[in-house]
């Protein structure tokens, strides 16, 4: 076995030619899609009218083990990827750890994380149909970007809504979309029903990510050629990032390696699932043994402390039921939680997944995590995304404790991005002005009180 | 040979492991770095207080061709290198040219350019010398975050002065670099003689590079422990900087490719000089034939307007003077101009060059180049820095030739870094706001005036 180096790249003609579907490996399914108002689980004909067709059949299939990725999404893929898996070698020194740590960069792309890798893909399937364009929402900016980039690559219209208190905060974030040349739109706006309805209640309010996604999927719907897409929880999404595991696992095969525990952040579960994909179909399969955690913020915690049941995905109550791990779709992060993972809900393959005990969840403060991010920055020279830090705390910790056990485990982590629009939050931690918040059982129970009673 | 990947990637194996000295191979050496006051050379005991000892070894070294890479900087080096060779064919095809283009991408680092290359090693010889620190100063901000960055990597302080205007405009530089360990002040600041004495001069200024430069000199040569160190402009920056050029040529040789074209956006030059550097050499060599172009902003046309003589290098005339093709040192390009490539002198190496006929230089006007930036990033999915946008703009409009004569040149340009910092400009050109201004021959006589008279 030749020497690792610091950064395993693979060849193109390596790279994966197919996505894997984990839920094939599945024998308790992810349960399916309901109607909001009938409470019936959502087939082609229903989910088509607000996804593109080739998308629904692949949030509808549980059976097909691997989906062909084609060819001109590969070709964009090669503008970008392979993303290299590092070898933190600065790391484990400074650590002084037995431990050997890994971690798959996905930051090396204009969007700065790895939303592209599903954006092209939905993008891609528009195009494909024939459509005109595609709307969606953004919080911090991440997925907006990511899927302006894919359409203006490929001539597609992008009507983004951005959560408003962003729109405002996040100028650059915005101005890169309308680079692309996407639309951006402030939500809540008076451009959509539900928008002029929730600034008729709420004077003045500054917008949350599951006002802006009813905003995007009634403009999605009443348009003429557009259809809604959506950048994590679908399994569609998951699906295509299964990209990142594959890659990973193809790259540590090369040179025989074998994590013994693999770590992502999770927000609504798309960097997670599709590192872990892979790793967990041979687990599934009884091939092979591996430890998943995922790490949330314990501001906003839907694994650690969430309820697995049927639960809107937006404030509108406009989109599709989907059963997940849920602090209510009322569930605000408190405003001193920066970055992303502030959705309310979980991706419901790894609600099911954590719910059989295949994957374990660990919530992480925000303080501890820009201790984390910025020890990582020095040494590793790579600014992380405050959602990435989450995985990097937690990779910290563990081989730490591998430290003070002597184990050598291997760890394997996601990179999800960068973090060169996040130094609001960076300034925070930097002059010691950052805070946590851990929500109270009486705020979730609150909060729990508002999920619709589902016999399903 | 075999199919060119989107992306050549070389093994660690190949990297290399010295880099470049073309002034080994210039007939015409670059002349010598003169005592602002004396105006006679300065050598190794004069240089060496302002200097560390290696760096003033290797800006007095004319004569060796090669000069190692010491291990530590070769290990940090594979953070984030070798770089990729991108083969442009995105764009080719938007173009719809016969032309072959290639970039060296260097924006995949967090510091976001190809600065972080002399950053490392210039704080590796003065953490070797054991000094306790470096100053310097920066602009727009790329240089003081790569030396922020490899002064953390390697435990030296590092203190930076900050044009004030920049450090208003880009607080998020500000706090990468703060992220990063370095203390940054807004500079004309009361920190230093020179800095008070401009304040006192010119109440309410906003500060300038050549400002910033003579306070960072003055901080380092009245602190114990301290060294001054440079991103650009030196010849031993250029040295540094020959990394990006000797992977370039081993990347193509392995494919067999040999460009025809090479382009690069010029400020100090550090960029242009290490791109071009190996090839250059096989020309003064007499060994082969190449093209280069150097790129310009029209706002500040140091090789295109200026004049070849001795100038200062900073406001405050504390630093060495160098021979470079300059537009005096008082010259501030226009406050429209967005983005780097504002300082008003040239490397000694290619203005030498230039003026020797090795060179072409073309100046840009900066609605043309992000006229260039937005069409490169869309199709190529890189938001290019509006420094490298310059070279992009040639690069296009040199393939667009080929497209009407049907040439099938092969042209290779630097993609020196990525914009996400310059989103202040972007949005003004998504507005439609941005403006162009070239200055007059009566302010460029205005300027020159001011250059003294020396007889060297």
């Amino acid at each position: 076995m030749s020497e690792i180096p610091y950064k395993i790249y693979l060849e193109e003609s390596e790279m994966p030619t197919a996505w894997y579907n984990v839920r094939a490996d599945m024998k308790n399914k992810p349960a399916p899609l309901i109607n909001p108002g009938t409470h019936q689980p959502m087939g082609f004909e229903e989910l088509r009218g607000v996804f593109c067709d080739e998308l629904v059949r692949q949030e509808l299939n549980n059976t097909d083990r691997y989906i062909e990725i084609p060819e001109e999404i590969r070709n964009f893929y090669k503008m970008y990827r392979p993303s290299p898996l590092v070898r933190a070698y600065c790391l484990e020194k400074a650590l002084d750890t037995p431990a050997k740590i890994y971690y798959k960069f996905e930051g090396n792309n204009t969007s700065g994380s790895h939303k592209l890798n599903s954006a092209i893909a939905q993008a891609y399937y528009a195009k494909a149909q024939g459509l005109k364009g595609v709307t969606t929402e953004t919080g911090a900016g991440q997925w907006g970007t990511a899927l302006s980039m894919a359409c203006a690559y490929l001539g597609l219209d992008c009507k983004v809504y951005m959560v408003k208190v962003s729109y405002e905060q996040k100028p650059f974030r915005r101005e890169v979309m309308r680079t692309y040349g996407a639309s951006v739109t402030p939500s809540p706006s008076d451009t959509t029903n539900v928008g002029r309805q929730i600034l008729a209640d709420f004077p003045g309010t500054t917008g949350s990510l599951g006002c802006a996604i009813s905003e995007a999927v009634e403009a999605a719907t009443s348009t003429e050629g557009y259809r809604y897409v959506l950048g994590s929880v679908l399994s569609q999404v998951l699906l295509h990032q299964s990209i990142v595991g594959l890659e990973s696992k193809a790259a540590m095969d090369k040179y025989g390696i074998k994590p013994d525990l693999i770590i992502g952040c999770a927000g609504g579960g798309s960097n997670l699932g599709g590192l872990i994909s892979p790793f967990m179909g041979e687990m599934l399969r009884g091939e092979q043994e591996y430890e998943f955690i995922a790490v949330e913020p314990a501001s906003c915690p839907s694994l650690t402390r969430g309820k697995f049941v049927y639960d809107f995905c937006d404030t509108g109550n406009v989109c599709p039921m989907a059963k997940m791990y849920t602090l209510g779709s009322r569930f605000i992060p408190s405003p001193n939680h920066a970055g992303g993972l502030r959705y309310h809900g979980m991706s419901s393959i790894l609600s099911q997944l954590y719910h059989d005990g295949y994957l374990k969840a660990r919530s992480v403060e925000q303080t501890a995590v820009f201790d984390a991010a910025t020890k990582f920055a020095r040494v590793e020279g790579i600014l992380p995304a405050p959602e990435s830090s989450h995985a990097i705390r937690v990779a910290m910790d563990e081989a730490l404790k591998c430290k003070e056990t002597g184990e050598e485990k291997t760890i394997l982590f996601g990179l999800t991005g960068t973090g060169y629009f996040d130094m609001v939050a960076y300034e925070q931690y930097n002059n010691g002005t950052m805070t946590d918040y851990i929500p109270t059982d009486e705020e979730l129970e609150k909060s729990f009180a508002q999920i619709p009673e589902v016999d399903a």
